[in-house]
């Protein structure tokens, strides 16, 4: 697949931004590595006159910019998402640096999936659930003693090691074909009844519900599922919930 | 040599800069990747409340900017000097990427020699006297269709590309500890069980198991689950089966 077409298949997501300033930066960063897919969450100001003015020459990655109300909207469909995250996060999730971060994303798009790649809020970052939604996260791994990079400036590296990697790339890279890959909301569906199966077979006993599904969505969300491997385990989930059902009628007749 | 002292001998050189906002903003790019030596030569407009406003937490590598009056006196000292450049220059000089460059400035920082990297105004980069002076010229290969990386932007992929250098030298990278790996005999104890399960919950329905358990055992392989996951997994199992046993209890009472 060429250059264009696996830029194509790359978002960048900017959630809450709080500036319109960086709205326009982080465009202009984009188009200078040959990315043009934005997604904004719910930024605090926008449309803004600084974004326009920022965005220079990148008004067009602005224009066709879309607007969601939170990140799993604008991540629905996408097959890998990846949270660019400062070091401490509360939420273990795999944690890559830009390079590896950009190969994964371009393995992904070679394959046919869709890939966003995710920047929170200037102070404080991504939240703890939208970081559950992540695959993965990214660290850019800053001078310890201050990392604070502008949220344009971690989009202008991830931009720069994105297109890096596609110059790089042998024209056609053999990729392994696999399935497709699971979408987001094939995840959250998974992830609903998984909830709900654990519930019908009184897995929690009384213990609060949201360490074990915690983990367990990281284990799948890292295990890269396919659309067909959802399939079978919704399967299985389904007919763990007809027995828990039967039980039910077994013990209380 | 560590880090700190190979980036000591290295200095970015901002020359002619037009926007003093641009000067804070190389600023900060460098302090987030480990840069402290600026030195300036004959900007437009400086000091400056700008300047000051975008170098936010790296006030402290403007204020030990040097300031010279041409790009000679500010790199008089220096033994490898990279000029940054748009491709279409009409010096002509040996062109290396961002990432070929860092591993130049590197090697000649371990060698105990000076390195400067040059980058010109924001409209009209180097001039050619300027471009003389330099050893090598450094490109970074942007969109053709819009290759205008803003001044701080342009310095946050050098200062990254050398960060990364850095960091690659750096003798043992820092790996996230994890929870210690499922051993073979551990993730057969979940596969027997998991396969128990399906029988249990009727998941087969006459079908052959064998296909179901080799595209799940494919699927937690890849996970590379660890020892607290497949316990995790195995107490969700345990309990899909007493489901199972209590709701053939009901079946069949």
């Amino acid at each position: 697949m060429d250059e264009p077409s696996l830029a194509a298949r790359i978002r960048v997501v900017l959630v809450g931004t709080q500036h319109p300033g960086n709205i326009g930066s982080a465009a202009r960063a984009m188009k200078t590595m040959g990315l043009s897919r934005l997604a904004l969450v719910a930024p605090e100001r926008y449309p803004h006159a600084d974004a326009d003015a920022l965005a220079a020459g990148a008004g067009d990655v602005l224009a066709a910019a879309t607007l969601h109300a939170d990140l799993a909207a604008a991540v629905a469909d996408c097959t890998l998402v990846l949270g660019c995250t400062a070091r401490s996060r509360r939420v273990p999730l795999p944690e890559h640096g830009p390079r590896e971060a950009a190969a994964m994303a371009l393995d992904e798009a070679a394959g046919g999936g869709e890939v966003a790649l995710v920047f929170g809020r200037e102070r404080t970052g991504l939240e703890n659930d939208e970081l559950q939604l992540c695959h993965a996260a990214v660290h850019i791994p800053a001078n310890p003693d201050y990392s604070s990079l502008n949220l344009a400036a971690a989009v202008q590296v991830l931009a720069w090691e994105l297109r890096s990697a596609m110059l790089g790339r042998a024209p056609a890279a053999q990729v392994e074909p696999r399935d497709p890959p699971a979408s987001h909301a094939q995840l959250e569906g998974l992830f609903a009844q998984l909830a709900e199966t654990l519930d019908a077979i009184d897995f929690h006993k009384g213990r609060a519900p949201e360490s074990a599904m915690r983990k367990l969505r990281r284990l799948f969300l890292r295990s890269r599922l396919d659309a067909r491997e959802v399939r079978l385990l919704r399967g299985v989930l389904a007919d763990a919930q007809r027995m828990a059902r039967l039980a039910g009628g077994g013990e209380h007749p």
